[in-house]
């Protein structure tokens, strides 16, 4: 069972196992952005959502292979690109309120895609009463860190839904690490859907879904992959190696608690997170990259 | 108008106010333990609780002495000490869950007990289920920090609030930091006491009040002063020079945002969050200091 | 005794002391840029020097007025003047290599400014060899946090100077906290001076001479005001207030350890500190404010 | 080709590829102590150095069995351990001087253990003469984190030489993460040996030899493995999946830069840098947990 969160690999798997490039009721699209590629995919009928095993909405996958290159002028580019994409899904109107919930642990480095986003969001929310001279003319942003609260023993979605119902936001972004097939697309593109955050997301710890039908308003997931777990490695391994398939179960000790990421995995998280602070930021406010690093860091 | 959150100094202006040393009503008691000052105040009238504008209740100021000359031992005697008379203050059924509140901002430095507090408190509620081996058999402890909170722009009482009534803790613990009207208690006392966290405690930062009568549980409020705010040092230091009663409003720019802190304040309040934390695991579960550094640091 | 570490505030104090704008052998000249006031004092004689107590040199202070009421693009501005001024004092030929040193203890707030400086500076000499496609074109930079040092026990400009013998740098930048009169000043300007670091400067700790004397490489000095010691906010309270002089030792406790900021003191050097990386890096590389943010955040 | 630091692990390989338990010349002797297994080897002659591929010196192994089930008392048993073994190994006269080297990248969580240690050891030769009265009993210590000094440019061992020069300790202590062969190991055990660090130790890079010979002190390398690498992974997975030897080539890109560590990394070098750091104080001064606690955290 080879498991991924990316509907870049759910039509890549679809592909490898049909003769057909995309269900019946899925379409998709790919252009070059200011030295970003997009892809968008769009999941219209319930047969193709089963078929891929993706939810019915759009997902929008952008890998920034400039800013990977780390050429000049590239992170700009790339969180303009981001803001863009993220704002035009939200399709706010004029002074909504958003919440932002970072989903994951921060103290385990490929979980904390979530927490560390919300260090680079500008939650203003609190601000335009205290400076309003400042920041009176923002739109209000809650951010929730749901991993300091996970100390509570509460479920992340259930508190995302409590904090919700008291504060009433017109959209939710939820914000969480990804697990993906290949380790090659680790910390390099950034999945946005207004599917929400699905069940079984993240780094394997089952947490409710974050949706429009559970939260009563649109709701964003955005992620990053930052792992493959152990199972897919070891079904990929054999087969590259032009070996029989074989399953997780004979790896033993890999089975369970095991990861497989990138040596550098702190500095890649740290700025993918980088990248989806100022995205956010840049979609919900009008700012320059200077103004939020200014702001908020 | 010089403002104190300190029984202890609610006490000493009262002596000096008045001839006596105590208002009716009022009972104080000092001993000394393992190197630590420790006295009781209780506040048993509405009348004693008017004079000395503290609400009618118990009051236990700890001056770790020993710890403060960074004696051998010091530390495991003072959080025993600690642990011991919060504990009693509980008066806690076996198996009761709590939940501890760290309030106040982690980026502000004098403003960061409450949450840097809550770096060592053993949050064991979500870990009762997922490690039973380990933790079934301590008490359910949940962590709330709600600084990160505030940056969804609900305020700390309201959201403390919120959990408890999801949580349903038989009893709160908040802890935050308190203002001084003497330097030299700056860092160097720890207050305990079972009327909670009183209105316009901390760094004079307006926060409801977090108490039995509005939580409906027992609340102990834990703190140490962390600042002199400046109108109180301006009278002060006119005071001690012999000089005539001046006001606050003289000094200008020094009114307003700034306060008075030793030098090494950073290194003061990690000490004392230290002694805090270990504090509140001693006195929830059966544990050695040992023990509380392998689990939380 | 008023102590100060600002060339503005000695040039007003020679002013309040004589009826004269500036000793002979002193020139100021003063700009607006972007949102920033700009002042330049040169002082050119010996006999200005000792008049005014600041070393025979250029001193430039940079108050980035725009930023501090945080308007649109004024970060921007603020870092790419920061930049251009800095490196018209360093004057480096092309590829000339260059040794940053970041004084101070993170651990202090107030004394933190050096080492969070060098977070957002760009150490490059390290990146040429292991990714040349990258870094290749970028001049050598090195980085050096003399505070964990200081933990060896040997004095920080000693090891500066260890350290400086092995890389032999062809500039050294030196940062460091400043100690103001004014607590108005309080990181609200910068300093670049290329006497350097001047013996006694930041939070009191006496430190060694790091300058083009002491080095053999041109050293400019950089900093930000981030306290008022306690004796000279005691003798301006005194003055304010219509009071006659008294002296710093009639405050017993406060004339020690005690030292008196804003109270939002970290939030303020958090922005100080990434306002002079960035004005580093883009002094030293050909970079945009978005990739720096990428490369070091 | 399989990669290993540690002693354990090339004696099982000895095991595996001959018939015999030790080469001749080599010595090994295991006991239980407070919860804790010892495994102490002895290298005694260069054909035994040659046929482990370990140099001539003792070796102990320490898996502290109850402290990863979270024993009660398990911290400061094992910590106790530590610190009897490693004073044993150093053979300090009383009042030598001690440098601490801390090796490896703390923004990379499994090369950062060696800063991650220091944080916890005190480092006491600063604070000898300002604060005699408290520390003025205390045997000399000095603390050096490379990794911040590696922005310089300078390799690991030229900068621990470099210092030692100035500060002339009559010990060494180099702690750095290890490599291991199984995951089963990741995090469980403590290595110390008075070899030094051995070239190529860590996660792969190569860094110059700390050792007697280079440094002209007795040098003690300390570690824990914390990664695997992806070559050793995948020849092992091969193995127990019973099929034939294939080489880290057929992985593609699993070969280069990825690395296989447990999910919980951060959480068990967290507590395997206290562990460590905690040992190094109690192996030089005498001290109580508690004291560590107070004074270092």
């Amino acid at each position: 069972m080879k498991r991924t969160d990316l509907a870049l690999e759910a039509r890549e798997l679809w592909r490898e196992n049909t003769a057909s490039a995309l269900p019946p009721g899925a379409e998709t699209e790919t252009r070059e952005e200011g030295g970003s590629t997009l892809e968008a995919l769009a999941v219209t009928s319930g047969e193709a959502a089963e078929a891929l095993g993706k939810g019915v909405g759009k997902y929008i996958t952008i890998t920034p292979e400039a800013l990977l290159r780390r050429e000049e002028g590239a992170f700009e580019a790339a969180a303009a690109l981001l803001g863009r994409e993220l704002r035009s899904l939200l399709e706010l109107p004029e002074g909504a309120s958003v919440l932002v919930a970072g989903l994951g642990n921060e103290a385990i480095t490929p979980d904390s895609l979530g927490p560390r986003t919300l260090r680079h969001v500008l939650a203003t929310r609190h601000l335009v009463s205290s400076l309003p001279e400042t920041f009176g003319a923002f739109r209000p942003v809650s951010a929730l860190a749901t991993g300091v609260l996970g100390n509570t023993g509460m479920e992340s979605a259930e508190l995302v839904k409590a904090v919700a119902e008291k504060l009433r936001p017109d959209a939710v972004i939820a914000v969480d690490a990804l697990a993906a097939r290949r380790l090659g697309r680790v910390c390099r593109t950034v999945q946005m859907t207004d599917t929400g955050i699905a069940p079984g997301s993240g780094v394997g710890n089952a947490r409710k879904e974050l949706s429009r039908g559970t939260l009563g308003v649109p709701v964003v997931g955005l992620g990053v992959p930052t792992v493959v777990d152990a199972a897919t490695l070891a079904a990929d391994l054999t087969e590259q190696a032009g070996l029989e398939e074989i399953s997780a179960a004979d790896f033993g000790e890999y089975g369970g608690g095991m990861m497989v990421t990138p040596r550098e995995i702190d500095q890649q998280i740290t700025l993918m997170a980088r990248l989806l602070g100022y995205g956010i930021d840049l979609a919900l406010h009008d700012l320059s990259v200077g103004d939020v690093t200014a702001l908020v860091g």
